[in-house]
């Protein structure tokens, strides 16, 4: 058990040691980088972490709502901004929609969250929660995952246009625009982080708070693993005889 | 779309007819009533719906607090009695405990919670949350998939014994309580619910309710089927390279 608190560079090292367990390793997301999943296994993906899109504005929101300090409001609204847009066609969730587009799926489609697992909601679900139900600091430090996201996006820039060429690649602006919006989000982010949690108690409790969030996203690519790849979504056989 | 409301018998019969979805047509459980588990598997299954176990009586207190009749209290206070028991030793949570040491788990493992698969916490804190938050008919409603365990606990008092003899027969004894207790309950959840959801539109929320609770109890062996069926626990291959 760690008995002294670590410097800031250790902490930080800690922290960024967890990428180790980001959902770019699970087995779903490998299959995506190599090009192995199909069109419904594509379309299933997109229109599930559809939800968790939806759902990160009204979690920066809950944050805000804890959070005393104009400072950190000032910069932190800027991530809802982000994703709500500043007009009508602008912002995060409507260029997840045209990536849903791009591959197939319509607008009406992805709002109704008719493809939307249960896993995958109540994973989603236990993200909002905790950061509405967290002390604002807590809050922040479970945004740090995208400490890992930059290379995630790289990543899907890179070999949707090789893997998936039937998908238009002007849908792929989301993952464009995320590369340095995650960037500059992460800065603040971490400094909040590694300021605040300076015992070594604190910096144990905000290692699990970035776990939490880790099994989040792995939870959601479990969910659609089951129901995409095994195709055994949740009630696959309620038709037969027990 | 359903326009007049159903009767009470055709309410009762929609939602009997719920159980075509219900956990024991899972393959996890499936393979738990064709003796097809082995031990760690079995453990598993034992040590997460431990989680569940100890929920369930936060769940009904958090009913009870959302409730202003004293005479439904009265009831349902009985739920939170049977599971925590009159005295140390007793109750439903603790007979959890002693099938758990029959299956190999000791007691502090399992309170400690070691083995609760990231997927069955969110599942089981969704169900919490949902009652938390529900006006109170809600959360009885979203009892009712009692109205499908007696089989399922008849089945395991058959089907253990035989399958399993390396657990002692003696730490069956929650199962074989809860196939009266459970009759019990749901009289009074089901009276409940087919008096107080009288129009179309709320019978469908209904239905919609006990949809969300067979959807948890779905994901839960979902997750669980990933950690010990496939052996693809959260993390496995982070000792790989990616």
């Amino acid at each position: 058990m760690q008995r002294k608190p670590w410097s800031k560079d250790e902490f930080e090292t800690a922290l960024r040691a967890l990428d180790r367990r980001y959902h770019i390793h699970h087995p779903y997301h490998r299959m995506m980088a190599n090009g192995e999943l199909d069109p419904e296994q594509i379309r299933g993906w997109v229109a599930n972490r559809f939800y968790y899109q939806v759902t990160i504005p009204r979690k920066d929101a809950a944050l805000m709502a804890n959070c005393p300090d104009p400072e950190t409001r000032r910069l932190w609204v800027q991530r809802v901004l982000d994703h709500d847009g500043g007009a009508p066609g602008e912002g995060g969730i409507e260029a997840w929609v045209r990536l849903g587009e791009a591959c197939g799926l319509d607008r009406e489609e992805l709002w109704s969250m008719r493809r939307v697992l249960p896993g995958v909601r109540f994973a989603v679900d236990a993200y909002l929660r905790f950061v509405r139900d967290a002390e604002w600091h807590e809050g922040v430090c479970s945004s740090l995952t995208e400490l890992f996201a930059p290379r995630i996006h790289r990543q899907r820039l890179e070999n949707w246009p090789r893997d998936y060429p039937w998908i238009d690649a002007g849908g792929l602006e989301y993952f464009r625009k995320r590369v340095t919006q995650a960037n500059r989000d992460v800065e603040h982010g971490l400094a909040v982080t590694l300021e605040w949690f300076n015992s070594a108690e604190m910096q144990q409790r905000a290692m699990a708070i970035v776990q939490l969030k880790l099994d989040i996203l792995w939870s959601m690519l479990d969910a659609m693993y089951m129901a995409y790849v095994l195709e055994m979504p949740p009630y696959f056989n309620e038709g037969e005889k027990a």
